[in-house]
């Protein structure tokens, strides 16, 4: 049982069936066939907005790439200090955007707010040719905490941006946890709330390596291919990639995915925080579970082989539990099971 | 029937058996997983020699990380002046290296040869701060051309390379299938010619997306995982991409997908070659087949739905037809078939 | 009068009459001249060291060039948060380093501190390939709120540095200024203390445009000629840059212009420091005066015509004033008289 | 006597005087100052149209910058195979770029020409986004073999380049003896004949390391100021650079010097063209005399103090003589002179 990422779960069925299906035959590489043209009418669908849509293989590879076509290399991007793009992509935004910074704001439940940013970009020094340049906003929904972002919250940082001339962008590696979540339409948590360009994650939810970079602006998606062909993020047979997300997006398999994760974390927080000693860190809206666990809960569990990482360098017991579409329930069970039995003894602190 | 590509091709059944096989359980993610530790070792074995490898989604990515991992910024890479670096990647290298410089040599049959290498070294106008400086070689094993560089070709280069200094880069997009042409160990025409680093393809040849990056002095590969993530190129799943690998590495799939291609190439090559007024460019040794077809003979296979791209730039009726790992000899007979058809006829030219 | 900036400041006599001196004549271009070797031995001579230096024209390319040449560009640098190459060089460390991150630490008096350092260099969340590498650290001297670091506590931050495989560097764009402050050797707060490259500013202090990068460790210089000459800041005629350095570090110029800089300081704080309502931010070390100044006496000098920028987002009547080689008392002293007006009246709040 | 470039030379005492004119007293930084902006107003008039000027100090840096200022990182710029830009400057144009690459086309005396730029770009490959855009035509005026494009020859390559929707750049860094040469009219080489951005040098031609960019259309020029600051050439005192640019637009300063230096340049051309064994390569237009000298006659002044560089890579005996503002016709009768006795000898081939 291993809870350390959505990253370490496989594919869904569906999705294995339709790699295979498009596996034969011959089609146009480079995005120029059926499957991948389907991804952009399928956005548009489910966005109900014209989108320009563009798979790629990783997550990191689509937020540096969205990013890099919102500004100049002499701009700044302002995040949630805990944000992805600013922690955990080893610099992919300043070097496809040619030098640009990230600015970490910080914020409660992994969330940004509008009026820090609105603080933010009031305390900068100027805006002369001496200093970067503010350009652009990120979100990441769900949040690093595993909170959503609810339309109203979106609105208010969008606002913010708007009034500054700066593009909002939003991370949604965990994007249908969110819908699922908030059980919304699309539409209201993206381009409705001002949201300039989404990175849709499906990897985390079910597929194998594909994401989709869509623009609900397509002047903003004027030089995309340029910079994903020599950013080698072009697939030659992206119709692989495509396939994912086909897939991904029919018969709601990307909600329905969700959907269990969520109610798989939701089961196993519930489980947890009734336990003495173990305290949840925020509620639990998607399919993340922060918790403190008590040292002897932690090693015991990790002890026994379930899977998670101790979180360094904020506490030496906090830990980060993310269930994914292919949890069963009796890996929940068994895990609160243990934690359980670890918790109930004389000596737990 | 489409030979416009290898790229047009799907995916060995073998290897999509093996992305399905693990496709269920959880595994490590970005590629701290039994499977890319197998894909490493397994290149140790082909290659009898200790190597460092790192599995990337596209070829691009492949040869722009390469050569990024040989030279700083201000350098030079010298290639055939019809190499895929230099004429189809959109300035990947360019970007990956941070702005280096791709300087092309004329040469037959798209290959490098080592005497003009060294008349293109020796008329650098000096080695100051004024001018960009000679870094490595980059050749295309097979070429651009189809033909494909014996050992000693490929030692030859690699001695005037590090005689100037300069690393040895091959971009062995069809790697697989020089090697089934040559019939040879795949180290005779890599470090035992010299080669420092091979970007060994699997997409052409029955993968979906899957190049390894294989280093035979990990020296060179110490800063790849870093230049890897920011470009993008990590995957989170990354045992997707190692299960191709594997899959297509074992039992010698690579070299039987690959000699059915080189096959199904001569036999169209053949075909071909007896016709009235079509003339092959090279000697086919791999998979590709370069041909002038009379205008009548182009536009009627065109007509006929026959998939190939009519070459812009170098004449009206210069064709590339490629076949791979899922090319029927029927496809080739019908292709065959219907060129003696249109030539068949009086006035084609 | 203006004490807006030491950018305001014209050129020291001593080294006009040097530019003239060496205007006739011819030299060898591009630094392969007799004044420009003089540079470098000049600056052994001073800093009591073997040292690589290279002059350039302005300060911004000094600190960016020698930055770029210390890492890689998935690093990161640690400075304090007020630090020019963050806040004043519109990203020009991120462009020359390819991509770097810039990483700003609260500190007070414009300096950063060793503990902090070390706190900030423990929070990181690990080391592995997700994360920018901390590689650098840069301090200014003299401080942007001008204070100055003496060598225990630079020595101090350098053994944090040292500790995490850091290498350090000194922002000098008032190094004259310190050392002047401090009366001590040029060594003892540079390589002594644990700096390795130190960029020494003569334009602020006399100079038209002459910075000097300044490697105590020739190994760390290997690539700098190619970084300064495609950074467009290799001078076709640098005589006339090494003229104006040769003339500064020649009798003590340098030091002789920022002892008088800073005593002009000196006597200003003196002045305003006991006027109602007017309060220093910092001791005054160096030749900058933080005031804060009640806005009726901030404006009433502003109408008067006295020259200085009323700094925006700290606060509506914080100001800085900069002192230089040329101001002479007669200045100072109408501003102090002109600023005791203002406040010798009733209603000053 | 050193006629190996006009780099050599010293600084006009014109533009000397106008350094230390400027020494004294304070003045805005950055170029907010009046000299700056005279540069622009005295560019207009010169020009004979509304441009944006920005000052800097290398040719290098203006040419990268205003490249830069053109173009996509995946852009390509078309340039004689002898440009400065391609073979001196070390990659700025790629670095600045963020990767572009420079393309250089064969053609006589150092000159593109309209016919061999349209057959070029005729024969890229194609439009899609596996190629790197054509973006840019660069021209040297004078050109690299000292001759001078005509205003006809400017407008049939800015037709071209027009036609492919390219921009079209001049480096001007003899700009002065092309005009001096032409006896044209500024504006009739420049905008009128379609050029869209000029870097205007003074370097080479009087002043110690002073260029302008000048933009035609101020459109391009909108991000230009950020360029130039993060690439560290916003000099904080710029007065000085605009100073030299001041003195030397006003009162012909620029043509006088650059008339003077084609003068000389011609006399000696003359002197030698008349020795036996001596040939011109290229009819002198500018200020530059290249010339196949017999090896005992190059060594013979070698060996007697003249100064020159025997040029590497393109024949034991060629050689580029430069003449400057400040060159006397004693050194050019004294050069010629020895030249004759080492030619007036039995021998000599």
């Amino acid at each position: 049982v291993n809870f350390a990422s959505d990253n370490v779960a496989g594919i869904s069925p569906e999705i294995v069936a339709a790699i295979a299906a498009a596996s034969t035959g011959t089609a146009a590489p480079y995005g120029d066939d059926a499957l991948t043209a389907r991804v952009e009418s399928r956005c548009a669908d489910i966005f109900e907005h014209q989108v320009a849509v563009f798979p790629v293989a990783t997550g990191t590879a689509a937020n540096a790439l969205a990013l890099a076509s919102l500004m100049p290399p002499w701009s700044v991007v302002y995040c949630h200090e805990a944000a992805h793009i600013l922690g955990d992509e080893c610099g992919a935004p300043e070097f496809f955007g040619g030098g640009v910074r990230i600015s970490g704001i910080a914020g409660n439940d992994g969330k940004l707010d509008a009026a820090s940013l609105a603080t933010a970009l009031g305390q900068r020094g100027g805006h002369g040719v001496h200093h970067m340049q503010a350009a652009a906003v990120s979100i990441t929904q769900a949040s690093e905490a595993g909170r959503v972002y609810a339309a109203g919250e979106i609105a208010a940082i969008a606002e913010v941006a708007r009034g500054a001339g700066l593009k909002l962008h939003m991370d949604g590696s965990r994007f249908a946890n969110a819908v699922a979540s908030l059980d919304c339409a699309p539409a209201d948590i993206t381009w409705r709330a001002g949201v300039d360009v989404l990175c849709l994650g499906a990897t985390k939810n079910g597929a194998a390596c594909a994401e989709a970079v869509v623009f609900f602006d397509p002047a903003d998606a004027a030089e995309f291919a340029f910079r994903r062909k020599r950013g080698g993020h072009l697939l030659s047979k992206m119709r692989f990639i495509s396939a994912q997300l086909v897939a991904y997006l029919a018969d709601d398999l990307w909600l329905r995915n969700a959907r269990h994760a969520n109610r798989m974390a939701a089961r196993l927080a519930d489980g947890l925080a009734s336990l003495p000693g173990i305290r949840l860190r925020y509620p639990v809206e998607a399919n993340e579970v922060f918790v403190d666990l008590p040292d002897r809960v932690s090693d015991g569990l990790l002890a026994a082989g379930f899977g998670f990482y101790p979180r360094g360098g904020h506490g030496d017991r906090f830990v980060r539990l993310v269930t994914a579409f292919s949890t069963i329930e009796a890996d929940v069970d068994a895990f609160v099971a243990a934690a359980t039995a670890l918790t109930d003894r004389p000596g737990v602190r």
